[in-house]
């Protein structure tokens, strides 16, 4: 697969959020992230060593990973400039992005000219089936949202590594390339032809043992219009017993519909909860994610034991303050 | 576009349902569908004339169009045969099958070599935007469905006549390849990379007249695990002003989901205008269409009227006892 270590490129990021593949491998692999390269304007940060491509070279880095994301992505002419430099450098590159590294024709033309690699884990290398819906061994647990980037995937990445340090069965089960750059496989859902999403949800959860648990990264939300049907496809194809409500209490609206407001945590109980028994009847809300990035401690603290005492359910911040609570329900259930 | 008229291939077609698309073809537009070539095996039957390549030749088709699809849309060696012959007799070929045409080898070989062309109306042709949830001018109605394959594009169809017929604007947005064929334009949303489904039903239906209706075209179903987020991106991107809920009451269970019982009307209901609700606060369900194809017409009559009572809608069959109560209720909105 992939070679490391890795230096992730930030690019111009436009803001913190956009750089959310960086941050997933910095904290997830933190031993595969030697350094950062950051370009004029951008207004994200790792906290690890900025690198230009020498010093990333004199540090053994192999890969140059993409690790912003833009709206749509686009791999901008000021990134090109450093991309082919890397590529001439001898670093093989690896992206998330939807406009594809291979359909550069300047990057492909310096690849191929260099023999590095290419690595687009967007794309989609499996033909997936057409979900059949039959029930499937083993147990799952998927994270919904109220809004996009609210902290789905790291809800589930915490979770599977409590529910390792207990010694569950657990996996992570990724769908979207910041994972896939992770853990080194998954389904890039919103790159997956309509017809086949719940398919490749079903392809990526198969029967597994009684007491395993796959964590399944959410996607988008059912209450965001731009990807609400990438969220339905996951609940109908993850056929979770376990759904986890993922807020992030600071957001003023959905992210990048500046005219549509949050729905509230009842709501997306309700409606989850509803369209996930269709193709589960047994399945439950079992807990509370918040993203509590924005708010300090007191304040954070605060805030879940008030979302607890609303919802009567278990909340936390797993990344701030641990998953235990979250695992615990689990594994009541 | 695509040459008329057509010979409608229907293959080995297993039921009536698999050749849709050939039904489509000849209820809307009749004065294209010469004849059907139906091969051993064939239960479909569009009660036009049986032909020999030979014989539609003869009677001066210019395309043959299969017309059955199949899940997952494979192209069959025992179809190929015949295709390939078709295209050695002057034939142009016509397709909405996931497989394309395209990628036959043989067939893309023949076509190369006798000129003819190989219409692939699934692949998308445009790069479509992701949405972005902005309202539009002009009014939207969708058709959404209990279950797959239940009338509603049918329904979406009837209305359009009718609102010509009375002068009204009316556009019918196809969403499928049987609307592709039949109007010549459209978006193969089951085809369409899932975070663009949204975005190519807000392309689809732009601003326009404030006196105008988009009839749009409905897919799967949000009860039909293998498509449901499909229809919540039609909803989503669609942002419609009114729905029409389809059904058809003889169905043991959801189409290819023998597990899966059918949800109630009153259920689809509630479901579909929460999630409308979202993308178009102002939202209504403003009536009913039942495919009654599977009852006597005393039984199909009494049936529409315990729904009517029991909904407080208008509830009709379009296709077989006309779309007024329907086009009422959109022009009182």
């Amino acid at each position: 697969m992939i070679e490391t270590p890795y230096l992730l490129f930030l690019g111009d990021a436009p803001d913190p959020l956009a750089a959310k593949v960086a941050q997933g491998i910095k904290d997830w692999r933190p031993e595969y992230a030697m350094g950062q390269l950051r370009l004029d304007g951008c207004r994200a940060d790792m906290r690890i060593p900025d690198m230009t491509l020498a010093e990333a070279k004199e540090a053994g880095v192999k890969t140059v990973v993409i690790g912003v994301a833009n709206r749509g992505g686009v791999i901008s002419q000021t990134w090109k400039k450093v991309l082919v430099q890397a590529l001439e450098e001898g670093f093989d590159l690896a992206s998330g992005l939807h406009n594809l590294l291979r359909d550069e024709e300047d990057l492909a033309a310096v690849a191929r000219a260099t023999g590095r690699k290419l690595h687009d884990v967007r794309i989609p290398s499996v033909k997936y089936p057409i979900a059949n819906g039959l029930r499937r061994t083993g147990k799952r647990c998927l994270a919904i949202g109220t809004d996009c980037s609210v902290g789905k995937m790291y809800t589930a990445l915490c979770m599977e590594r409590e529910m390792r340090e207990r010694g569950m069965k657990a996996t992570f089960r990724s769908t979207g390339q910041t994972g896939i750059l992770i853990t080194g496989d998954g389904v890039p859902l919103d790159a997956v032809i309509a017809d086949f999403m719940a398919g490749a949800i079903e392809w990526l959860t198969p029967d597994n043992d009684s007491d395993h648990w796959d964590l399944i990264e959410g996607q988008g939300s059912l209450f965001h219009v731009s990807y609400s049907g990438v969220t339905l496809a996951l609940i109908h194809g993850g056929q979770p017993d376990a759904l986890i409500l993922c807020h992030e209490p600071t957001r003023p609206h959905m992210r990048g519909l500046p005219d549509y407001k949050l729905p509230t945590l009842e709501a997306l109980r309700d409606l989850g909860l509803e369209l996930a028994r269709v193709a589960n009847p047994g399945c439950q809300v079992v807990g509370i994610a918040v993203n509590t990035q924005g708010l300090a401690e007191d304040a954070a603290r605060s805030y879940l034991a008030e979302v607890e005492a609303r919802m009567g359910l278990p909340a936390t911040d797993p990344y701030r303050f641990g998953a235990g609570k979250l695992v615990d329900a689990l594994d009541a259930l």
